[in-house]
């Protein structure tokens, strides 16, 4: 009966609704290159309600692969369907509406080989990353949940932060942040609003625009962006949408920014502190990403004190909040997934213990945990007033809004980095060279050690490295960032002399 | 039939035993200081095993108690017996022996009250300690296992060193050690031998004089020693005992030094690397301890990896080792018994983990677990040559051999020792003046708060003290030892400006 009802509601406003049509002529170029988003336009006029009323969907075609993708409504009397090719060559593409001008559209454009910078979107290879290329990818992300909230000269200090190169994910909000130190208001909101109420059914396409520019923005400083989707930081009422609006809301995002290949999806920031949503709704949200993104990003959802079911096969890697990064690989292998420690608390001054780390502190957790087979996230939260309490101050914090950075850890962690970075690609967490004392360490083979101490002091220590092959040494000040290379090359067990200094590391390589 | 053979055995014994007496009169003295040892005096020449086949005990007698304690072979054709009053006035005693000429000695002594330094021995009261005459004993202790089986001169050192206040505890073994940096050998053994074998029913008196003349010189110092009895650190075969001849030392431990007040009973260090020795001899072992120690010294058991079940009611305190100090309150209410970590790694620079401490991870430690409510253990094995293998050096480390103290956290030891002696003495775990985050804390009721905040860096703290009350509110640098009382007073919620350093604690007293 329920279902004979919507059948009427549904004929009833197809037939009702008046389209002042202009034109329905897509506008779009005749080539893209693989993995940029390829975009159709369709000016079309409507007097209702276009996110309601208008479907429309487009199939794009090519020998070795077929995919829908569905378009959106981004104002203006402008349709959108936006497309990511992922195989060279030519396409072709059709387009289904239930508004006859937008119906049955062709088209076809060639699709050319990525350039040198552009490797795709990133995937789960096995525990790690790596780009749809194949080129490995080590996620070092940091933190701006509400950036794109900011007015637009914090906005273009931030990207010329980044673009220093300390990064190459970031958590960022889809909705404002109302939190401590974030009281300002977004200079647009998700929604339209009437005589002061929310109209749920009509996005504001302004407010999408502004976050695909900063998504834009990043991918031309290969840095992806961890959209995420739902947060409790909030005095708006975003943070308990109703489920239709909800679904409305993430096929959106999905038709909006998914053809952007440096997006990935995080469900939640502190799901578990999200009142409204319970674990079906979460399982829910990941179920539709899953099934509703056709270029497949990566999905994860983000705890507070409760970590969520990592099992559930629509996540593709862990997200977690908390402090322990030396535990990362139990966890991946927990998951068989890999695992990012997106928060493992922040550098930090504030009065609230999740920004309290010291520069060392934050730098440790990064070698603690990249050493133990995971990926670790930066924040920030450095204030210069200690005057004012947290909820009287707008005192800008990397962490939230973006801007320059003050802390003593991200230089740190470039150079965390391009020691990565140099490393051979398949490093992976490695027996002991020194016996019981599990330090964390990562290798490739018996060709290349990385060894990390942490905090603890030696002015010698005992390795025990292969017998058959020699090795050079190098001593790692990861606090200095000072690398020293030791006379001579050791094999089997070596006594290994080291500065008595916390932060120190070992790069052990196989030579000839 | 076994009871009746050993029933002739030793009867044959007693029968064949030529007693060449040369007279067996008591030397001793009328008058004792409480607490104090007072000793009888038995010269007796005996031709066969004095240790094996002389029994002599005595019985003392007061008004309000009565004390049997055994005696022992002092060598040298001396017997003895030891005895610690525990309250003042007049006592009597008759001895008992297998040897008539031992046999039915009387006497009688005045005790007189403990002098100002005099507190009695130690006890556990409720979840802390407390000395006999009810002070408050906060331990502080220092390990040193071998120590007393190090040159003359390097003991002499090592009490120099003690001299100086730091600790009011001190761990050491009765065998002596073979390990890492502990070559040499000790000047006596704790047996005789015969041909290159020990005769283990032989104790060698000069081996045990030597001890107790160092647990006396502790006591002068106000220092407790915290007897090892059995450790695996062995190459003589001290570690594998059978059980009659355990049985048999650990009497003699209790006649020879269970009437120094100072005595505690540390059934092992790293109870479970002892290989030769189960779960129920170590039971044993405390079980033997409860019943025949007559003055019911502290009693505990050290783990290395897998700690013991302190349920057992022999147990009296929880030893543990283990680094997570902030842990202390849960083990405390784990076992309704006092937390000592003693082992909480050590200071130093060792390339063994378990002694990799910066002095400011080391003072952190004590920090963290004394305001946790447990009570924390010193140690350090700081090298001073990095050229030589563990097991060729024989660099002296104050962890074992005593000397001089090199480290750092030493003196910031002694700075937190000093501010709990001032403390109130009914201090204990407290609601958290930090909301959700629960930092270590302790507190006298709503009149005296200690809270620490470890690593954490703070520009300011939101405080939710008590709203009817007023505090003075002073800043401890816990590494500089600096204590800067802040302006004006504080009550309810509260903004305090925090120095940007790690190791800052509060203390917050109230005032009218």
């Amino acid at each position: 009966m329920k279902t004979y009802l919507k059948r009427i509601v549904s004929a009833l406003i197809t037939l009702c609704v008046v389209f002042a049509c202009q034109e329905a002529k897509a506008k779009s170029n005749a080539k893209v290159e693989q993995w940029k988003m390829y975009e159709l336009t369709y000016p079309l006029k409507v007097t209702g309600n276009p996110f309601e009323e208008v479907e429309l969907s487009a199939t794009f075609y090519h020998t070795g692969d077929t995919v829908k993708v569905k378009g959106f409504y981004d104002g203006n009397g402008i349709f959108k369907v936006r497309f990511m090719p992922g195989i060279t060559g030519e396409w072709t593409y059709q387009t289904s509406s239930n508004v006859k001008k937008l119906n049955n559209k062709k088209g076809s454009f060639e699709c050319y080989p990525a350039g040198k910078d552009n490797h795709g979107p990133v995937e789960v290879d096995s525990l790690k990353f790596a780009y749809s290329d194949g080129t490995y990818y080590i996620p070092i992300g940091t933190t701006c949940y509400a950036w794109v909230h900011q007015p637009e000269e914090l906005k273009r200090q931030t990207l010329e932060t980044l673009k220093d190169g300390y990064f190459n994910k970031i958590r960022m909000c889809v909705f404002p942040k109302s939190y401590d130190w974030n009281h300002n208001e977004p200079e647009y909101y998700p929604f339209e609003s009437t005589a002061g109420n929310w109209d749920f059914s009509r996005f504001n396409p302004e407010y999408f625009k502004n976050i695909e520019k900063s998504i834009i923005a990043l991918d031309s400083l290969g840095i992806e962006a961890d959209i995420i989707v739902f947060h409790p930081y909030d005095r708006w009422g975003f943070s308990s949408l109703g489920l239709p609006v909800r679904d409305k809301y993430m096929q959106y995002l999905i038709s909006r920014l998914g053809a952007f290949k440096n997006v990935w999806w995080s469900m939640a920031n502190e799901y578990d502190f999200m009142n409204a949503y319970n674990e079906d709704d979460w399982k829910h949200h990941l179920e539709f990403f899953a099934e509703n993104d056709p270029y497949n990003h990566l999905r994860s959802i983000h705890n507070g004190v409760k970590m969520y079911d990592h099992n559930d096969k629509n996540v593709t890697h862990v997200s977690i909040q908390a402090p322990d990064t030396r535990n990362g690989w139990n966890i991946t292998n927990r998951y068989h997934k890999p695992v990012i420690y997106d928060e493992c608390r922040y550098e930090g001054n504030i009065p609230w213990s999740w920004g309290t780390l010291s520069g060392e502190e934050m730098v440790e957790k990064f070698w603690d945990g990249f050493l133990s087979g995971a990926f670790v996230g930066h924040g920030e939260v450095l204030l210069e007033r200690n005057d004012i309490l947290p909820w009287e101050s707008d005192e800008i914090l990397w962490w939230s809004k973006g801007g320059k950075m003050k802390g003593k850890s991200h230089e740190r962690i470039k150079f965390l980095k391009q020691i990565l970075e140099e490393a051979p690609a398949d490093l992976a967490p490695a027996k002991s060279l020194t016996g019981w004392q599990n330090y964390p360490i990562l290798s490739s083979g018996e060709d290349f050690y990385l060894l990390y101490f942490g905090r603890d002091i030696h002015c010698q220590k005992v390795l025990e490295l292969p017998k058959d092959k020699k090795y050079k040494v190098e001593l790692i000040d990861t606090w200095n960032m000072d690398i020293t290379p030791l006379d001579g090359t050791f094999s089997g067990q070596s006594l290994i002399k080291i500065p008595q200094n916390p932060y120190m590391a070992l790069r052990i390589i196989s030579v000839k």
